[in-house]
């Protein structure tokens, strides 16, 4: 009754993708298949038999069905059943023949009779997506069939393969995956505008359900370095929250962030090295699987990169050597230089953060993702540790081309004088915070950690230049959340 | 500079996990080792050494550390170093020498000199965790420092564990991850109180971030049908939200859940045999990694489960075959014989919910997982499919003893105009959902899923009795979320 798949059993029909792992590994002879299930992506009709291209979810590739025409004055041809085969159906195949094609690009073919076709669910004659590849732009006006497209179905497994690689990644380095909270009482980082969150019972009452104002995160990492000081090295998966009122390509009112905590690192080099050796990992990965990754066609009219761009990205990342690293100041003098013969929008001055403009162009001109490292305290936020010249922190921020910033992350200031001197410069609250604060009282070690936005990550991997395509259902200022 | 680790280049310090791993796999040859980092779970003081037992948070296992007493009027004995070594300072380890010690329990420990150990964080001398085992019910009361402890320690890395071992599970089944809403414009399923979110500059204003009310999500189910009919099969793992006013040990306000929707499948028993084989995997998992999942020891006076019986639990549930499968009716007649000869608070009644008391009676009773399928229409959610009864619903409930529900799952209805009758008998609004029954009309296929508490789940596995101790940071009604 149950198969074995990957040794373990499954009453499920097997999967498109098993079909081309089944090729692909060599086993390509004649074999019937039963109950093969999918939609279909494309119909062309002939005489004597129809050519229809099934689509399940699992792959990029589609199945070719060659469905033989019954006979004249049989009970399936007078229904002039291939005629109702449309696009978008579902279908089940309840026997088929596995033919190998070796002449051709996809190395097989199944082959069945018209009356084993079955549509299970019918479409529409309005039913929108068709055969041709549609604009992103109109794909986005269906947000609830668009992930059956080619290309936006492609971004969402390859989002999940980022989320594998990165889950083995960590696994590899002995990291816990942990939960931190996404209710909390405050917004400690001040990194941007915050959701407020009651229970619906009592909204507009002075009641509270926690007894507090209570908003949804912004970021873990200050629980992160809680969990941190117990389990040596954290590492978390979570959506976090910001109510901006921008409305770009480049920001998601909800969005994931990976971030991770690692005790017993005292300088941003060895932060970097671990990074570095993350995104290495993942894009050696894609390498290994782009032909379960990788979308045929990308959408035309839309700024979406060639598959042979993206791949092209992939190895890149991996040819050369270390990346750059450039400490704030050296990338400011940098910035000067271009800026006296080319001016940018924004002067680079030493002291300011960096514009986007600026971080694409560094790492344009190095033609590499690159680590600005040790920017003045100022611009960062007040838990990153200081360096001893007294005026800049020992933080680093990823640049990538096309994109700017890809991960930040730092050193923390783990001495319990300097961070409180610190929040005191800021005006900052000590009570509210004296939970974390306290850690560095008690067995503290030197930490620190990086966060990175999943989806940014995964759209300038996969040369998406909307972010709100790398996640199923985008909210941002001014969207829908009817969906 | 850097070294290999899993094949993989690190700066990073070597974990005690991969020291026991090293250990186990039959390298245990004295060497000399640098740079080890951790803290200090006690510390035993003799005439010429002490023996210091050190954690790093990534494994159960203590390293043990002999630290042999520098020799009378060196520098650092006259300043009586090895006294200053307390429970939970943080300390590193230039240098030391693994010994292999064959006669003992443990298989190796380090040497080292007196001057090689630096006290690197200091604790106070109210420092509240020590060497001896803690309750639960105090470790609690220190929601920063818990985590530390032996115990919540290891149930965290559980958890971890629990999650990858999830994450390969569905990778082997071709299962995308995905990433559904965690803000939508209703509680589409009635599946409980809601949180209501508003961004803190529009609070109380009629102008709302997204144009209407806004709630955190209750289950992602009716978003992955969107994705299950796009990508085949997906699954997710995010957090829920429900302001439930009751506080017991079984209820989270915030809690994390694994969702999975299957496209093509179109009964029930496919649906359970896909649940047990999940399961089955997971506590495989766990039998194989027992030396680094498990504490050596439970917290004193807690209910905590011993980890002999722990183990037994994982054994049993791979050691019988197929777990049995009961109708609800099935269930009710058994529930009523035993009514008979000893009453529960609540008469077992056909067509009412069962309690909680039931489900473990049920499960204890047949001394095994069992699922319970086809409740009663009125006991379950809308979208279930009906069975050709006219009166239940193809679903089931996963029940285990100790427990009661772990896992509920069904069936999807996807005929439109049953769909759509099923919401008028229960007075829902068509309107809200169109979105949602139209998928019906597109492309439909048999499609069904389940939903999993990761929190339930990693506590009934871990033998644990308050849910709360499986996720970092608890939030429930009338709780904190100070921090």
């Amino acid at each position: 009754m149950s198969r074995l798949v990957n040794g373990v059993p499954s009453t499920l029909p097997r999967t498109f993708k098993s079909f081309f792992n089944r090729a692909r590994s060599g086993s390509n002879d004649p074999e019937t298949v039963e109950n093969v299930q999918g939609w279909i992506k494309s119909v062309r009709l002939m005489k004597n038999m129809a050519f229809v291209d099934l689509q399940d979810g699992t792959t990029p590739h589609t199945l070719k069905l060659v469905v033989q025409r019954a006979g004249v004055g049989s009970e399936s041809s007078s229904e002039d059943h291939l005629r109702k085969l449309k696009t978008g159906q579902s279908v089940t195949v309840n026997s088929a023949v596995w033919m190998p094609t070796p002449t051709r690009q996809q190395p097989f073919e199944l082959q069945a009779a018209e009356d084993a076709v079955r549509i299970v669910g019918d479409v529409p004659a309005s039913y929108p997506l068709q055969k041709k590849s549609h604009s992103l732009s109109f794909l986005r006006t269906q947000p609830t069939l668009k992930h059956r497209s080619h290309y936006l179905g492609a971004l969402l497994r390859f989002r999940s393969h980022v989320e594998v690689a990165l889950t083995q990644f960590f696994e590899l380095h002995d990291c816990t995956k942990v939960a931190p909270p996404i209710l909390t009482s405050g917004d400690c980082e001040g990194a941007g505008e915050l959701f407020r969150v009651e229970s619906r019972a009592r909204w507009g009452q002075m009641a509270q359900y926690f007894g507090q104002e209570t908003y949804l995160t912004v970021s873990t990492q200050l629980h992160l370095e809680v969990l941190a000081a117990a389990l040596g090295r954290c590492w978390t998966l979570s959506p976090c929250f910001r109510a901006e009122e921008s409305d770009t390509n480049r920001h998601l009112a909800e969005f994931w962030m990976l971030e991770t905590e690692l005790s017993f690192i005292d300088n941003v080099y060895d932060l970097t090295v671990f990074a570095e050796t993350m995104l290495k990992y993942v894009a050696q990965r894609c390498i290994d699987r782009q032909q379960d990754l990788l979308p045929a066609l990308v959408p035309i009219g839309s700024n979406a990169e060639d598959v042979k761009v993206v791949v092209e990205r992939w190895e890149a990342l991996l040819a050369r050597g270390q990346w750059p690293r450039l400490t704030y100041s050296e990338a400011i003098t940098l910035l000067q230089g271009q800026h006296v013969s080319q001016p940018f929008s924004f002067e680079p001055v030493w002291g300011q953060d960096l514009q986007t403009e600026h971080e694409k162009w560094l790492a344009a001109h190095l033609d590499s993702p690159v680590f600005i490292t040790d920017y003045p305290r100022s611009c960062k936020a007040f838990y990153m540790k200081q360096n001893t010249d007294g005026r800049t922190v020992a933080c680093f921020d990823l640049l990538v081309p096309q994109m700017g910033e890809l991960i930040g992350g730092s050193v923390r200031e783990d001495n319990y004088e300097t961070l409180l001197q610190e929040m005191s410069r800021r005006n900052m609250n000590h009570e509210d915070l004296a939970w974390y604060t306290d850690l560095r009282r008690n067995g503290s070690a030197p930490h620190g950690g990086f966060g990175l936005g999943l989806e940014r990550f995964v759209a300038w991997l996969f040369g998406a230049h909307n972010i709100r395509d790398a996640i199923p259902f985008s909210r941002s200022a001014g969207g829908s959340i009817e969906l």
